[in-house]
């Protein structure tokens, strides 16, 4: 509930006040069990970086052809922005003004390059279009998943379909192929 | 200027102090020339929107195929994010707590359904896959551009690399068809 919070308002402006009234108790209690705003922004984050990771040491993300392993990467990423979307959305629109941002932006660049790394095995292999540059080709797909924040709303659309149009999307692009 | 000062701090969070700050001059001489903090804000998502609005009006974007207005639509858009990085970068991170704000999102609402409209054409003509729901394949599309403002920099990536590479990817997709 903070990181619906702090989605709302922006992290720098919200305060303690506005979380004790979002949890519906006292400023007063709520400092008894808060030891303040960055922890509580800290537990959000790690929920969010735990989801992301947790789906890379998936075993079908470890073993298969590099294309397999980054279609189901795809595939999940879009299942844990869609189910973690608030702890997510404060993931991925952090501005790095704090020690616990700079953790989390960390976490994010490591993920970043693991995929891009696969990416690169993909483009040796022939499965992926060497003719876009392997990072460049790395945050486009992320940019593309990760947009899913600013418009997936989970009562519109079901999960499985949104799941197949990202994966068609990322690796069949736009462009009729009949 | 400001645009990059309501980056770095969040819209909410940022004060007249703050801004005056930014600009080098004293708070009053600040107060003497600006109308207030939403005022800034109202300039550069003006610039922002009249920059993408200004795309749509050019004539490639209005005359051929569905497909080819579509993507002379994406190079320019990807073109404008580019030129005008903080400025659109701001449009694109809005909260809508202020009634300029949901001005802004209200253009940028406008914006996306006329991407919808010529993407919904070009399933029409099989130039697109119509094998996704239009509406969606216009928001992928566009999350995808949107998404340079996390992560292109300038000085690291040549401008018609970037947009051959945008293009590339939203209209061919990652897998390679040799």
């Amino acid at each position: 509930m903070a990181a619906e919070v702090f989605n709302e308002r922006g992290y720098d402006a919200t305060s303690m006040e506005d979380l004790s009234a979002a949890a519906g108790i006292s400023k007063s209690s709520f400092y008894h069990h808060v030891s303040g705003k960055e922890a509580l922004l800290r537990g959000a984050l790690e929920r969010a970086v735990d989801g992301l990771f947790g789906v890379l040491s998936e075993s079908p993300a470890q073993r298969g052809s590099p294309l397999a392993r980054l279609r189901y990467i795809v595939r999940r990423q879009v299942e844990v922005l869609a189910t973690e979307l608030p702890f997510v959305t404060l993931l991925l629109r952090l501005r790095g003004n704090t020690e616990t941002e700079r953790w989390a932006l960390e976490r994010r660049r490591v993920f970043d390059q693991e995929i891009t790394a696969i990416v690169r095995e993909a483009m040796d292999t022939g499965e992926i279009d060497d003719g876009l540059e392997p990072a460049r080709a790395a945050r486009l797909l992320s940019g593309t998943v990760n947009s899913l924040i600013d418009w997936y709303r989970p009562d519109r659309v079901p999960l499985p379909e949104l799941v197949a149009d990202v994966e068609r999307f990322v690796f069949e692009g736009l462009r009729s192929t009949r």
